[in-house]
């Protein structure tokens, strides 16, 4: 439901139809999109066919239907995705993104469609507000964004993420799930590897928790000093 | 087979066999498998058959099958879970703790099993580094750790993450993936409730985002000073 909500309110131009379950119950949310559906001329098809082909859920009762649209990232600060290969981490990285108002995705392939079910779902929305883009490869993004300074998280980085100055203009790269990114990316030109440290009990850390850790530490606003603890234990800004 | 490796390194004591699938590979890790095996008088089983019934990935050819063994958590900081439901989730969860030397998991029922195997999975074997305890309601739990500072994380608090001290030893209290924390969490005895702001343009941040972000931020130590850049800009420390 809300996923149709805010992909109405969006993207009402690639909308086709909305889907409703004949068990869906009347309430403030459908009516809002009911009048969505009017707004935009979007015709809205009851019944249970299409639930029974295309739900992988139980509790669904709302379906959108919209074709892929392109998209174009603009220029400033990017998350830059090396490979990913899982659509739900796409998604959920896009939700975060969006928490933090970082809208433009680089995506280099070969990587996941950005319009997977699954991706769409996990990013609850989110994905209607970003822009994207894929690369063939690296350098070509590189080429069309000079001006960005590249930090690459790898875990063989010396600098820890609490020492390092991003400058603005910057690109958070990450690497796929399983391999990281591979080792070239720690010469990148201008570039800086970034390491978030974590106990030698893991591996690593999940790529979602990663790029969502680096996505808050380098946008949360410097604290405005209204508060008198905070003031006294700068260690824990 | 990381999974499996680290069960036999951590909790071999609850181990019953380890099935390798005919066609696994023989490498440095198996060999390592081997030995642990023969070391902890634990009996390998070749064949197919175990991965027919109980592997839902292709590529798995190593399972370890353990008892589900009993814990108990420590004094110290603390991680709460209210109510959480969704398996890979908690996992993922369990990943990040022990990344972040929080090694105490306290789980309030209604709740899913910690031995889901997509728990297990998520965890990539971070698991067998904790320790756990199941409550039936929040208050058993405070009566056994009346010492622990409750900051429950709660997009109704009114104080950003970035301004709040943790006073140790501190309990992180996440809600369920849903529909949070009930409200009744902003009135604890003691207690600090914490948001982690975000754009409204998103409802909430994913659980396990929140979770790590909580636990990073928390946890990171002061930095050195060795970092003249750090110095220079207090802002992003």
């Amino acid at each position: 439901m809300t996923l149709t909500i805010e992909l109405l309110k969006l993207k009402p131009q690639f909308v086709e139809c909305v889907f409703f379950h004949e068990k869906v119950k009347e309430n403030e949310n459908l009516l809002y999109l009911r009048e969505l559906c009017k707004a935009h001329h979007i015709p809205i098809i009851v019944g249970e066919k299409a639930f029974n082909i295309l739900s992988i859920k139980e509790n669904c009762y709302v379906i959108g239907m919209f074709k892929k649209f392109k998209s174009q990232i603009e220029s400033g600060r990017h998350i830059v995705l090396v490979n990913p290969s899982d659509a739900g981490n796409l998604g959920t990285i896009i939700r975060t993104s969006v928490g933090f108002d970082l809208k433009d995705i680089v995506l280099i392939r070969p990587a996941v469609d950005i319009f997977d079910p699954k991706t769409v779902r996990a990013s609850m929305g989110a994905l209607f507000h970003i822009n994207y883009q894929y690369y063939d490869c690296y350098e070509k993004y590189e080429q069309d964004f000079p001006k960005n300074n590249p930090y690459p998280f790898m875990l063989t980085a010396s600098s820890s993420i609490q020492n390092v100055v991003f400058r603005e203009p910057y690109s958070l790269i990450f690497g796929n799930e399983a391999a990281g990114l591979p080792d070239s990316f720690a010469m990148l030109k201008g570039g800086q590897p970034v390491v978030i440290p974590h106990s030698k009990s893991i591996d690593s850390l999940n790529l979602t928790i990663a790029a969502g850790i680096a996505m808050y530490s380098t946008t949360r606003k410097p604290v405005s000093g209204k508060s008198g603890e905070s003031l006294k234990h700068p260690d824990n800004l």
